[in-house]
């Protein structure tokens, strides 16, 4: 592999972005790439280990996907639309030129399957034995009407709302499929507007993620688990299995009466699984009514 | 180190972003970044990887140093002013908090020091043995009424301009100190307008790079060894050493007649090193005339 045959593949095959996507102004190519936005832009970045996030002899088309769907999903989190993309990567000194090539050719194809071509980026060779690492910052714009929505609007008196299932992502491969919720977000800021109070992506897990939504607002959050809906066969550790990228959103007590049980653009389903009340920290109730303390369940990358 | 307990360090201490950079709008702490911005923004991204980029034992500060400055140095190239960045970190997992801490403090403090606010990232620990990888992206606005200077606009009867001086980088260190040359580029977009007609920050060393500028703007570029300005003791490779990061830039003849000897601001020496023909390629003529090709000089980091 070497950086200036890679980088000369890369510049043909990026070309055509500035007639694709009008908001490239400057693809690769350049010291930097320049791109139009404003007033306001999303960020978001996110790492991809061998090893950690994928396991050695991942087809490389699905280490691509899941490295920029990752950073996608956190857009989706936000009710954003991805934009643009960087994306770097340190490969195996080893890898041949093919391989360099392809995998560049699946990151920029998953980038422009979500709205946010590849502008620029950087590659290295690793030494023997190092991992790959794959990174990929997106860029975006917010909801137009409703604008960010962070994890921090949660009230006492909300209702704690989810979309689609959880549980088992690793053991069935969804972490490396899954579908960033960028359709369902636009959907629900549309329809709840600022009703809908906060959101966040569930990448470290049920339980812990509900635990940051609680802590950013500053109120507690109480989940039961039988209104959570799971993938079967059922995980035993549904609530801190991680790697779902569902949506958890916080919304106004009376949005039950507005939302349908399905995203229409997708047949994603919502569901209500909990309650925002005054206090903090986060809990799941069992069938017996047992509460659970979520804040240390599921994924420190630590 | 726990991403969780990082995190925390990492949040307290961004508290005060929103009122030292008015700019960001949402600070660390969320699934995304908010930043205003428009109508345009310049990105870049760089990797820096133990090992390649520094030798193991190197002090963190210079190490978070050098992960900024080399992408802050891509924002000075186009003539940029840089804004925010996000960082992101693969750290052994053996590091103490109090590492990672310190790390995350230094990176913070000299994205400040810049003027680009880290406003996200992402951390994850690495097998035993694994190099640490560092990346920073950072965004910028382009110059405001220059607009961003590119590779691509060089043309015959331009000449060949450079900051500072080069050559012996990396043996005497300035790899890990150099000064993004921001405030001579703002100079020089200032003062020469339309007439700064191309620019390139010497990275992968002098020939290397101006050899992209020649192929960016379609040119071929002559210049004469013995105008370079070179660093005391003179490396035998001065022209393929890399790691310079002074500013390669193209300027239409007559800007000798407008441009002083350095940068007002900074002091920074600026020198014509050669001229700009028909054609293509880059080469560097030596005392006796004889010319050498310089593409392929340099660091390819293949």
């Amino acid at each position: 592999m070497r950086e200036s045959r890679l980088l000369d593949h890369i510049y043909r095959r990026s070309a055509d972005l500035a007639s694709s996507f009008p908001g490239v102004l400057l693809g690769p190519g350049d010291d930097c790439a320049v791109v139009a936005c404003g007033p306001q832009t999303l960020l978001t970045v996110d790492q991809l280990i061998e090893g950690r996030h994928y396991l050695p002899g991942t087809a490389i088309d699905l280490i691509a996907r899941k490295a920029v769907a990752r950073s996608v999903s956190d857009i989706a989190a936000m009710a954003g639309v991805p934009r643009w993309a960087l994306a770097t990567a340190a490969l195996p000194a080893a890898w041949s030129q093919a391989e360099s090539d392809d995998l560049f050719d699946r990151l920029a194809t998953w980038a422009r399957h979500w709205g946010c071509p590849l502008v620029g980026g950087d590659i290295a060779a690793l030494p023997e034995g190092a991992p790959m690492l794959l990174t990929v910052t997106v860029g975006g714009d917010p909801h137009a009407s409703r604008g960010p929505v962070t994890r921090s609007g949660a009230k006492p008196g909300d209702c704690v709302w989810m979309t689609g299932r959880v549980g088992g992502s690793l053991p069935s491969g969804r972490h490396l499929t899954f579908e960033p919720r960028i359709a369902e977000a636009r959907w629900l800021a549309d329809t709840l507007t600022t009703r809908l109070h906060a959101m966040i992506d569930l990448s470290d897990g049920l339980g812990r993620d509900a635990a940051r939504v609680a802590a950013g607002s500053g109120v507690r959050l109480e989940i039961e688990a039988a209104l959570v809906p799971v993938h079967e066969p059922r995980s035993p550790t549904v609530a801190s299995d991680g790697e779902d990228y569902e949506l958890l959103f916080i919304a106004d007590a009376d949005a039950d009466m507005t939302l349908p049980a399905a995203c229409p653009q997708t047949g994603t389903p919502v569901t209500r699984i909990g309650q925002v009340i005054a206090g903090q920290g986060c809990v799941i109730i069992d069938a017996a009514g047992r509460a659970w303390d979520t804040t240390e369940m599921g994924w420190d990358h630590g």
